[in-house]
């Protein structure tokens, strides 16, 4: 078995994190996670007919109950969160329970919160199935719902007993999807790692492709990228925040578009373009950098602009909602070069208007 | 200012504990557990009107918003907890927010739920106003709502910045929740202190009486026993189970019942009542023993009997979904002696069904 693991070190919330092909029917990999004998695989309607049965053969020697959920962002809701607690009493599940979120991002989260909630908290298995997931919401412990007035607002931080990211899920993918997922691979070079950013320009071909040694050299990057990360700082108060790097754009235009329209990943794309943008008017980051940030995530196949849809006023209005942003004035993380982010109060209002207005990139120099 | 103060030690999530007569009004008490400017005191539509406007005007030098809730365990739902995320997001509540919960244990539970829950967690300050959730709920951290298949299933353990339980609250309280109140602190004396048993047993007049002294002598006592047991095992894994005395068999009461006909703490009482009855039953305490727990809750205008409404068959099945009773057995919280509690799955299945079929107290001996 092709494996890849990562230790994420949280003291007694540590957690591993295997990356590989076909590792969801490892039973092996499953069992030291497990405490008791009741385990709930909880799935979408779209991943559950592709993998439920091959995750349940692997746990056969448990008390197993499945539940699958309507796939889709716009079901990332307390009503939804509540009929995981109805099927979690409906059989009595203990404390010593323990939940699988098979599925991408929206499964993970809010199975995550209902583990997080449930008896005041049981343990929980990530199978994340999109690129997203597995590079982004199934490390890092953050869980949560929507409301109707923002993403991601009602939630807990809670670890995950392990994480299989099985890079087999990612040949069901549609495109989208896996570009979507190839735009958080992205942000972990622009953020920190100039040599990863090189890497991408140079085999994104390859990821676009769904090379298997290709896709878990870069999962496995960006899972480390984010591990340690999240070990200097767990629940955020600092460089985490660097993380969020093109979400405060983006985040407002997810809601701004309304939920589901646009894929997280592809908002986000727009979103770290538009970070690109407002660090060169600035004079932090060359014209040329964005040109070439800009040439990498439209090889990815991403969007590079907002949505015409939602105007500067509006745009404002949605960022200012978003948490990141709404403590003492709006701090934002922008590009000192690509492999340079960094977290700012200290930038221009007028100009942060102008990279809201202009739907053109800035060009020259 | 009348006031005891009791420290919980909890390492960063230390908070203290204030005891007194119109510590409400004392904008000093506040102060250093707000960390930002954005206050949100939220209440029930019965305790409103009597104090809101004492802690708004302890509080203005903030910006201060209110939110009031409709009274009672039958509105401690996922939909209500839903209106307070609502208010807070409607308001712009930031992460540096603060939620103060002014009422009894179903605003706290509620209130220190949501704080915990949105953004992923904020900062709260308890301020209880029934005698039962000055000795219990307010202490502890455990937060949550209910599920119409069980009480409590859905929360989180999240510590407030500080208690202030003040006293002159207590003056407003009807008869039946002030004996609801001590049905809790006599559960201490049970637990492990006799002498504390024996303190009841001679000032149980003046705490119907609502005297100043006897009521912050019980509080501070019953809050110190608590807060002990709490600091050795936060998360409910051994000692902190005993707490439980009479709650299997009390929460069996209150589900079965429909919740809100019998108030939690007379519940417990009868719950108590049966637990030592079943503890009897086993030669673990004397008969004579259980007849002065029955008359010191009887002297409390307490009750010391299940209703007749819940056959055995009913009650067994309540009792299993109770989440403390769902781990591999059926353990429950019974007596060595007056001051001698444990925790024990070592009982006799025929003695439990007795106890749960007879409606009359085991005499003799």
């Amino acid at each position: 078995m092709i494996k890849k693991t990562l230790q994420l070190e949280l003291g007694e919330r540590s957690y591993p994190i295997h990356i590989g092909p076909g590792l969801l029917s490892h039973t092996a990999l499953y069992e030291p996670a497990i405490r008791g004998r009741q385990v709930m695989v909880v799935s979408n309607d779209t991943v559950a007919p592709l993998y439920m049965d091959n995750v349940c053969d692997a746990l056969q020697g448990y008390h197993l109950e499945q539940l699958v959920l309507p796939d889709g962002e716009q079901y990332k809701t307390l009503e939804v969160l509540n009929s995981i607690f109805d099927a979690l009493l409906e059989k009595r599940f203990n404390r010593s329970c323990c939940l699988v979120a098979l599925g991408g991002g929206v499964v993970g989260d809010m199975v995550g919160f209902a583990a997080a909630s449930y008896q005041r908290g049981v343990d929980f298995i990530q199978i994340p199935t999109t690129l997203l997931a597995q590079v982004d919401s199934s490390v890092g412990g953050k869980t949560g719902v929507n409301h109707p007035l923002g993403k991601n607002m009602i939630g807990a931080f809670h670890q995950p007993r392990v994480v299989l990211a099985d890079t087999q899920t990612l040949n069901t993918l549609d495109d989208r999807q896996l570009s979507a997922g190839i735009a958080e691979i992205i942000k972990y070079g622009l953020i920190e790692d100039y040599a990863f950013f090189e890497w991408l320009e140079a085999n994104m071909t390859h990821l676009l492709e769904r090379n298997t040694a290709a896709l878990v050299y870069a999962i496995e990057h960006s899972c480390r990228c984010k591990a340690e990360i999240v070990a200097a700082d767990e629940r955020e108060s600092g460089k985490r925040a660097l993380l969020n790097l093109g979400h405060t754009f983006g985040h407002a235009i997810e809601t701004g578009m309304g939920y589901g329209n646009w894929l997280h990943g592809e908002a986000v794309a727009a979103g770290m373009a538009m970070a690109a943008d407002l660090s060169a008017r600035h004079g932090w980051m060359s014209a040329a950098d964005v040109t070439r940030i800009r040439a990498l995530l439209t090889k990815a196949r991403l969007p590079v602009d907002p949505p015409d849809d939602i105007s500067r006023e509006r745009f404002l209005e949605l960022m200012a909602v978003d948490k990141k942003a709404m403590d003492d004035g709006l701090r934002l993380i922008l590009l000192d070069a690509i492999g340079a982010a960094k977290i700012t109060a200290d930038y221009n209002a007028g100009q942060l208007a102008e990279t809201l207005s202009q739907r053109l990139p800035l060009t020259g120099s």
